[in-house]
């Protein structure tokens, strides 16, 4: 489709307002075709088409700094500098990345992908322009949704006391993913009820209007005191941003271009931390989107006359359902914690049926772990249902308030392993180094549905201290287990026996490449051992010598970084009974990856059937 | 001494106002004998006496739960529960901890260490006792210091909407380690102002007492409805608190027991979560820690009359104040960053002379290094001093924000390996094992302050990704490097070689008790070789194995945890060249190591001479 403005040359700068309800129309049909091809982040996109055009308005990448915080709203900012071109390789491999990318573009500040950074890092780059004694302009644009994270608190703790000129934007668009929680958000409602935003703006305006001369004169005064307009206008009771040293304007509607452009105008040059509360609404544009815009957050491809069609494939993440609900059912001391993502995790289910047991903390990582943790020194048994890549966050409190006391935490680790599209900052490769490497840790990486219900009710009734369980991203390859006892998802299982030129290790669900190179390897002459494991620790050792027996070179396939992981723990574990085998990952050395399919990934990682078989040959 | 109340059999809930007055001065007393014999957290604890007397007299810690944050202010705490007799043992092998520990005592509700966990904690179990049906009390205690972590932040975001019946105490005493820093310091300083808070609570008494016949009447209506006398005596203007939904009362003294208990008793039983904010004085009743409250934070053994005399001795933290200072003279692209502790990183002079390129960010380590990545984006050369065991906090900063970005900062990690007393919970074990794992990021452990010297000046110089370098609490054991051309920091470093039987390498400062292993080692028939390395990341393959030649056995002894450190971390790039070595780790398997002298925790640890000379004979 041709565009009036996309894809050709235009100065954003001297649209006229109807010119910028055209590119606004044009952007949401770009990104709804974009994104409805490749999949993608679409609700929260499609909000803050206006916000972005209206930045782009005012202020100008070539110089000043605009930060997205988590970064899956910037598409509109994408576009409009000069990836219109490509756009349709969005979140392919080689193609446009779905977040803010410094490699890609000089004009995208810094590379986000998790929540609530932005503040810390424009408030850096602030601090950096006043030491140079510029003049640039910082804005850091953060969801109501990400101002949960602490690390977005201690960024604007320390930017309300900094007397720094920055603005940030604060895109209240009341949800994260799910609909947002705590008592940030209790008080941002209240502002929007009290505020009666856009009626009261309105009301200012045609109210001048009505009193034509003087008006006209009155609006000229206002237009040369921008800044009192605004405070005047705008600026209502003190907020909790206020009580920490931002000046706080707002709210205003943020889809309207004009609204939000009038306003930076006036209040760019405030020589102090500003904060502009935007009201946004999710999925603007998009009927099914504006409907249920949770469901529309992240995306893969559908029809965009029908909407997302949900899938009803058996999922790693469904299957995690299916487990937590008997369970709960027969055991009250279950409570599942999550951090703003109950449907992404699969705990919807659990807290519609019980919403006493079930806590979502918003996005606080490192909340979900401590608070859980104080349910569990009072006896329960909380489930914390976290992304591999976002438990990052909360690497000290696992350790220091769940581990060292031992806590009976079980963490339910989804998005283990490649996410595909979303990239490497969404990967989940650390979490067995990361959780091996901690004391009381028992880990597992289930091999199938199956398997992981049996380690999930081991985990619940038979293990007394921190557990974890990571699974994929996706389905299982396998319907059914290697093994009938369910007690025995603690030992090894020996996959197929056909000699003892080598052995190979498979966690979890590297099963399936590890079956298929084995196989491909007797084809070539070599005969090992396949082993499957789930539990990654504690080894178990007797087992694990008895079933390697003579086979020398062991192979450790593994879908996550290769320092620390599994196969150094096994190879520690086991080197203090016998140092007779010589252990070799197959892990992921380089974990930048970039965003391809989940598939593309592990062969880039060299944990593809294709990449194992060379590497044992190659032995 | 013998005290009329501490040590012997007396039912604190019977005290009169007077008896508490005694107890106040006899848990001083203890405390200040204590610390001044054993060292440790002194001007905390002198502040929280009254307020601790007040929490046992209203609360039950049979059944009710108090958890204190961070827990270097617990001692009049453990005093009063039973840890009397044994407190001359504090902070030594075998002894009482520094902090609450639920294996010392079963009224230690949660382990502490690190800040801004105990809103978490007694969340999850003022939700586990909702559910449970029962009604205790569930009271957290955190310092305005560790309110300005994320994680505290997280807490009561969450607190704020959870309707729950539990009381926070916020204990203000304008200080963390240094003076506070932020927006929400400020903000209670203004509250603070405001309020006239002593003043306020005398007058409204006085004037009740100055009308003689209502005045009583009226004081006993008062009494009647506590709550409401609570409300309008101390419920003053609305708090950023009372925005996040709590119910804000304060402040009030907190070196004022009767003041507290009164309070507490009015408020503990409002069913919602409630926010007390009281005003200790740091050192209290110690005039050199009541004048200088940050140099009696934490303390050595010192002589009570005449105060803590610093210490002139050349350690690693005041080298580095030593290597920072000419070079950010010279380069002024060098800027500073520390999380609340300029004076314990020894950043406090480059915070006097430049104070426009230091940034205090508060107990708020995440902040710290996405703040820095800012800076760095925009082309300074952020130094982030954080010490190591705190440095966990900020993993998912530290990969995402500026390892992925390859930022050009430098890590300066103090305290990294065992700290002594402080215990478990604050030894820098974890770092080489987390740094290690991390793209782009280049990690060294110096050996000495002339190898610190030469790595500092390579990280600022030469170095253009995210570096660290890690060193020890104290001194070094040696004057000078092994090496004289600087550039050689990055070079492993012959220390003996007398044979092949072995080869040994550790890594900085692990080379003196290597030494001495090495030559009893020769002095029992073992011929080896010692190489001393500092540069862990990237591991200098080719010169180490040309050092190494034709030794079998490598052991590589660090002051970290074992897996994913630096002997896993270099069998991992060796090994990729020739797999002729095996590498054995002489590491810390064990990292609950609990509080001893720093050598004596190594002892334990098995990295110490003996040990190292053990592992190597039985191999």
């Amino acid at each position: 489709m041709d565009y009036k403005f996309l894809g050709n040359d235009f100065n954003i700068k001297e649209l006229t307002p109807s010119d910028r309800k055209v590119l606004a129309s044009e952007l949401r049909d770009k990104i709804l075709n974009t994104v409805s091809a490749n999949g993608g982040h679409l609700a929260g996109n499609l909000g803050v088409v206006e916000l972005t055009i209206a930045l782009m308005t005012v202020f100008d990448p070539e110089k000043d700094k605009i930060v997205f915080d988590v970064g899956h709203q910037a598409y509109s900012y994408k576009l409009l500098t000069g990836r219109f071109d490509h756009f349709d390789t969005l979140r392919q491999e080689g193609g446009i990345s779905g977040f803010p990318r410094i490699s890609e573009s000089k004009y995208d500040a810094f590379d986000t992908g998790h929540a609530s950074t932005s503040v810390s890092a424009a408030l850096g780059m602030a601090r950096a322009r006043d030491l140079k004694g510029k003049d640039d302009y910082v804005v850091a644009v953060i969801g109501d949704g990400a101002l949960t994270g602490g690390l977005a608190f201690e960024g604007i703790n320390d930017l309300g006391i900094s007397k720094t000129r920055m603005i940030v934007i604060l895109n209240d668009n009341e949800m994260s993913i799910d609909k947002n929680v705590g008592g940030l958000s209790h008080h941002l409602s209240k502002i929007r009820a009290k505020s009666g935003y856009i009626a009261a703006k309105k009301s200012t305006e045609s109210f001048l209007k009505k009193v034509p001369l003087i008006g006209n004169l009155i609006i000229k005064i206002i237009l040369a005191i921008k800044d009192w307009f605004r405070f005047i206008t705008y600026r209502k009771r003190p907020s909790v941003f206020e009580d920490l040293g931002l000046v706080y304007y707002g709210p205003i509607d943020g889809n309207d271009s004009e609204q939000i452009i009038e306003t930076l105008n006036a209040i760019k040059d405030i020589e102090a931390p500003v904060l502009l509360h935007v009201i946004t609404k999710k999925g603007k544009g998009y009927s099914f989107a504006e409907n249920k815009p949770s469901d529309y957050h992240g995306v893969g491809p559908f029809d965009l006359e029908k909407g997302v069609v949900p899938s009803d494939k058996k999922t790693f993440t469904n299957a995690f359902t299916e487990m937590i609900m008997p369970e709960a059912e027969i055991n009250d001391r279950i409570v599942a914690v999550c951090a703003a993502m109950a449907m992404g995790t699969g705990l919807s289910e659990f807290a519609a049926k019980y919403p006493a047991r079930f806590f979502d903390c918003g996005i606080a990582e490192e909340h979900c772990v401590t608070m859980a943790s104080g349910l569990a020194r009072s006896g329960f048994v909380p489930v914390v249902a976290i992304y591999s890549s976002f438990l990052q966050r909360a690497y000290d409190e696992i350790v220091h308030d769940c581990c060292f006391m031992n806590n009976h935490v079980v963490f339910a680790i989804d998005r283990a392993g490649f996410v595909g599209n979303d990239g490497h900052t969404h990967n989940g490769l650390r979490d067995m180094a990361v959780l091996c490497s901690m004391p009381n840790m028992t880990v597992f990486a289930p091999r199938d549905y199956k398997d992981m219900q049996n380690i999930f009710e081991y985990c619940i009734n038979s293990c007394y201290g921190p557990c974890s369980i990571r699974y994929p991203r996706g389905c299982a390859d396998y319907d059914e287990a290697l093994y009938e006892d369910p007690s025995e998802c603690i030992k090894p299982h020996l996959v197929g026996s056909k000699g003892n030129d080598y052995c190979l290790i498979s966690i979890g669900v590297m099963c399936k490449n590890c079956e298929t190179a084995y196989h491909d390897l007797a084809g070539s002459g070599l005969f090992g051992k396949h082993i499957n494991l789930s539990m990654i620790k504690p080894v178990p050792v007797d087992e694990l010598i008895a079933m390697i027996g003579n086979c020398k070179n062991v192979f450790v396939c593994e879908e996550g970084i290769s320092l620390g992981g599994a196969c150094d723990n096994i190879r520690a574990a086991i080197s203090k009974k016998t140092d007779k085998y010589e252990f070799i990952p197959i892990a992921v050395e380089d974990d930048m990856i970039r965003a391809a399919s989940a598939e593309r990934q592990r062969e880039l990682a060299g944990i593809d059937a294709k990449s194992i078989y060379n590497k044992i040959v190659s032995f």
